[in-house]
């Protein structure tokens, strides 16, 4: 009977051929060993060595073996220090541990610290490459597809894009009330309707920025859930740069089509946009994290519908103020 | 004197410490050889065999060497199928062999087909972590930054996201004119500017969707230039399947806002919105390639930012047909 591990665990993706031998074999003994019993095992580079209990205690490579002299014990030979995964590590994990490393093979050990299978680097490449496209159509928000793009069907491509396309309908639906409650404001001034989805977009386009950048990091383990109000101070610098440089861009489109107070409504407007936008991009990834959700879930469209919302009430109620509508 | 070799190529990348050995050369021989050798050598686990003219004919894997008879000959031995890399090949190029290959070094040569260098599987995780990034941060779109996100100052952020966010600004002016271009449309019936939000950014959802799972497919090597029409022809089936999808779901708000006639409006504008949005953005990354530009940077935000032209346009057009505005 095979016992069953974890869904994407060390223990799921492990091979369970390899070669241990005990510490107290000589240099001889072990290459003896090795040459009865490597034959058929093609990714061999590594012995695992073993104590008097089985428990795993040491690690050598076919090379050291090779230079070794042949009447040494194996334990004066090996390497100690052994980084291993136990069988429930998360193969996104333990790939950070090869990449961290530069490792070509990791041991799995069971909770008595037995050997009980080892993962190759080819396939924490093969890992690499399906939790970055998972990550990758996270961002679009595809859900995964599991098979090659050419073969997949229509109808299985239209279930993994339907749902969340129809939930940011109804995200939207929030825009269009936000619009619907200032249909008076736009009545009266119409021309602020053509700088709707200037300055909407723009505050999306830098959250999605923001939010990229944090998924990014985080994805490598370069940024942890405590380092949030430290780039949140940050992004406080970073957008208000952003968002003046953008004002002074769109506020000379302001002035030619609406005068005046219509340019500093827009640059006004334009500035609080883009700073919200990027402050609720970088923020959503870290509260997903909170949520135990994936941070990659914080992907351009939702944030460019949220950035909507906000972007609309935020236009509009400027709007009301500054031109007494 | 050394030689410089293209960027991000496998000459740039590659080792140079390696082990060869003539293919005329004895196991026993390549024993002793390799123990004088290999002292200091960690990363070594093949030795590559040459011909009399210092050509690459063939690998041995350390375990090999340790499993054969002491008095064959190397060339009975080795592998002679070696799978090599010439010294300009392309990074992004090498970290596809080795994941199609499952191989943990794959040796670099010259132009007279001589051995010059190495590359190892733990260099190729460091590239394909490094190309994955660039290609993350293309879709948000952000310039590469080059160092870690806790790290990079203000300033240089600011510098890395700037110049997509005005482009973007740029192209954001021309959903503005679309919309001015039907100011008399909107002022007839303002209920119309309702459902903008919530269409536009449906079809630059649905086109984002359909450009990220090009892109990555594109990057996988698994969707090539010329699979352009086959794929464009099952969009069409899917895209239209996700367009009334959501046209059934947005005619009831559109029923309950603005009766039967901008319930159709609605429905016919979401079905035609998100098929060219879906068209255009799975059409734009094989444009970029065909550019010789990066299919990544069909970024959503740049979808999304044409898709909303395009919207302004169907949506009104068809709004002033249909109300006979």
């Amino acid at each position: 009977m095979t016992k069953r591990y974890k869904f994407e665990s060390a223990g799921e993706i492990m091979d369970t051929s390899y070669i241990t031998v005990p510490a107290h074999f000589t240099v001889d003994n072990t290459i003896a060993y090795f040459r009865k019993n490597a034959k058929n095992k093609e990714n061999l580079h590594y012995l695992y060595v073993t104590d008097d209990n089985s428990r795993l205690c040491g690690v050598l490579s076919v090379r050291e073996l090779l230079l070794a002299s042949k009447e040494q014990r194996i334990d004066m030979v090996m390497t100690k220090d052994v980084v291993f995964a136990p069988s429930d590590m998360d193969q996104e994990e333990l790939a950070k541990i090869f990449d961290r490393d530069d490792l070509l093979s990791v041991p799995v050990i069971n909770e008595q610290f037995q050997m009980i299978g080892v993962v190759h680097v080819d396939d924490i490449l093969d890992v690499m490459t399906e939790e970055t496209t998972e990550d990758f159509l996270k961002m679009a928000p595809v859900s995964p597809i599991g098979e090659s793009l050419k073969d997949a069907s229509a109808i299985l491509l239209y279930r993994k894009r339907i749902t969340w396309l129809v939930l940011l309908v109804f995200m939207n639906v929030f825009s269009g009330a936000g619009i619907a409650h200032f249909e008076d404001v736009i009545e009266n001034n119409i021309a602020l309707v053509f700088f709707l989805p200037l300055l909407v977009d723009s505050g999306g386009n830098a959250g999605s920025q923001a939010a990229t950048l944090m998924i990014r990091s985080m994805a490598l383990g370069d940024v942890k859930i405590k380092d949030w109000m430290k780039l949140f101070t940050k992004e406080i610098s970073i957008s208000f740069l952003l968002g003046i440089t953008m004002a002074a861009a769109v506020s000379v489109v302001g002035f030619m089509r609406g005068g005046m107070e219509i340019a500093v409504v827009v640059a006004l407007t334009m500035t609080i946009v883009v700073m919200v936008g990027s402050l609720i991009g970088m923020s959503l990834p870290f509260i997903f994290n909170k949520l135990k959700l994936d941070p990659a879930t914080a992907s351009a469209p939702l944030i460019t519908s949220i950035a909507d919302i906000v972007g609309v009430l935020i236009y509009f109620s400027i709007a009301a103020w500054y031109l007494g509508l």
